[in-house]
């Protein structure tokens, strides 16, 4: 079942369970902050590939690959895969699951994608559209400068407000809730001990409206997304009755330091202080001395931070309720190019731990 | 209630009923042999607009309007929007919805959107994620032949098995079913009865796989789409223990004349003869003396196929079970160039009339 509450808010009453989770990095993403908390690391950001493209794919194929590992599960054991990325066409996503054999929805919501998809899945599993389903995202230094920027041997200057897309990615297996007896349940209970006692399930969704306020620099995406979350987050927060202290986490992926900062001041307005709960995917993912400027971006960046760190303090128990509020700005270098505005998009869930 | 049948098929137990549907189409569309059944021909397929970017925005944008009109609905009333056009970036939706305050999931199935937005839709509606959202799609002829191929003003010659990217754009309104008294059935009597006597729902649903037999020629896509059509509707007739003749009409979108082909001489081997009750939207969108060549494409074509003639004729009782097999060829241009193989994918909708 699936309620409504408040003007946007859904809560499934049999909250869907995140089974297994993986995140796979690159080389810089691998030695920042973070080091040490992702499944995988790859010290050659090509992956053996012929392209960047490519190297992509292999990536997001890696971290799904690993989730099903985690899980004790075979590809063909889910329902369906929901995938996104940045490529023209959602390229790496497509190649990453070609060969898989599972019924494919290709989500396109920018640097939200990691969080549409597990919005929109928590609802296909909540709803009974389908008993296991993996979410997925990615994103690719070098894929996308090439297709969003310059060339790389143009070797031209960045400006601080511009964000580092992230190499990485992350998976997700999601399945039926505690109180339905589903395969899911009988068939992976030795995989499900692997991702610790307490069960993590995904207990509400929000999903985001673009919300657009006039900014046209492409080298300021956090300005562009930072009204979005904003709509997202003080929508969740009315909708439950909830201040931002009932949270352990309330992570925002990816505005950066410049979008986080303005996401605070926006809140600040109405009296609210996010700030105690409150962290960035962008900004945790590369330290100050990793030149990353504003900080990290890409479906990758929040995708990997909450496959990785995040998902693993919630087994640990160190975070038992958080907020994953994926950002994304809608965008093309067509539309940039065009002098069209940049909207602003936020989808959210709240991930909670239950039990031991 | 969703139900789960055989392999891979969706029943909804309560139907999402499609309370409204507007096809906007442009000056070649509408001088073809569906002429005088869509809701919208444009005359200038630039739709006043600066680029044909903007210019599929404003015709997505259009049968948006209009089937929120037909329906009696302000864009206020739907939960949320799934959208996608092949657009890099799906810049066609995103700029058309990005005024609407509407929750919006941006979605990308290649040519198969409108048939991936429908499926999906039906399980948010069915599932009790949504009460009414909208599903839209769209594709022009000349911001896809500027972005896939090569500048018109080269004139280069097309291969026999091309097909033409059609200027058009569908949009559903979707709602819940009659066992649910919702805000949408109450507050729009007046605009359903606009829509003819006869309910029209969607029954069940097939999310499709990719299938990928090797084809790399981006000028063939009927023949990389075949397979996966043959994948989706055998595993459909399959699940469902139905034969062809139990419906009025099976049809795909967008295989053209050589994929058709090819899809009815690959179920003939499994003794299955659709050829009585099947249409394929691309080669329906052309006339012969149209110069499209193998026929239609574009995640237009099937969905302002589907959204005029075809629900028209479902209206009017002369269908009362059809069968929308919407089918892509995931590729982009990149992939194409890189030599990477072209998959195609198939996601089918039963759309069913009961009542008067």
């Amino acid at each position: 079942m699936i309620e409504h509450i408040g003007r946007r808010t859904l809560r499934f009453t049999d909250p869907p369970r995140i089974l297994s989770h993986a995140a796979a990095v690159g080389k810089k993403e691998g030695e920042g902050p973070l080091s040490g908390r992702f499944d995988f690391v790859t010290q050659d950001d090509r992956m053996g590939q012929k392209s960047w493209e490519l190297a992509e794919s292999e990536l997001q194929k890696t971290a799904i690959r690993t989730a099903l590992q985690k899980a004790g599960m075979q590809k063909s054991d889910l329902d369906m895969i929901l995938a996104g990325d940045l490529l023209n066409q959602c390229t790496g996503s497509f190649l990453a699951s070609m060969q898989s054999d599972v019924p494919y929805l290709g989500q396109y919501g920018a640097c939200s994608t990691m969080a549409q998809g597990l919005a929109l899945g928590a609802c296909l599993v909540g709803g009974g559209a389908a008993q296991r389903l993996l979410a997925a995202a990615s994103s690719h230094f070098c894929s996308a400068e090439r297709q969003y920027r310059f060339p790389l041997a143009y070797g031209g200057q960045r400006t601080p407000t511009a964000q580092w897309t992230a190499t990485a990615a992350g998976a997700v297996v999601l399945g039926e809730g505690q109180s339905r007896p589903s395969r899911a349940k009988r068939d992976n209970a030795a995989g499900l001990g692997k991702q610790g006692d307490g069960h993590i399930c995904i207990t509400h969704a929000l999903f985001g409206k673009m919300v657009e306020m006039g900014v046209t620099d492409a080298n300021n995406m956090g300005a562009a997304m930072a009204p979005a979350a904003y709509n997202t987050l003080s929508t969740l927060l009315a909708d439950l009755g909830a201040q931002p202290k009932d949270f352990d986490c309330i992570v925002t992926g990816d505005l950066g330091h410049v979008g986080a900062d303005l996401l605070l001041t926006l809140l600040r307005e109405d009296r609210i202080d996010l700030s105690p709960v409150y962290s960035d995917c962008g900004s945790l993912l590369f330290g100050d001395e990793q030149d990353a400027h504003a900080g990290g971006s890409g479906c990758g960046c929040s995708a990997a931070v909450l496959c990785g760190p995040l998902l693993r303090d919630m087994q640990a128990g160190k975070i038992k309720r958080l907020v994953f509020a994926g950002t994304g700005a809608m965008m093309s270098p067509t539309s940039v190019q065009q002098g069209q505005p940049i909207a602003g998009i936020c989808h959210a869930v709240v991930i909670e731990r239950s039990g031991a």
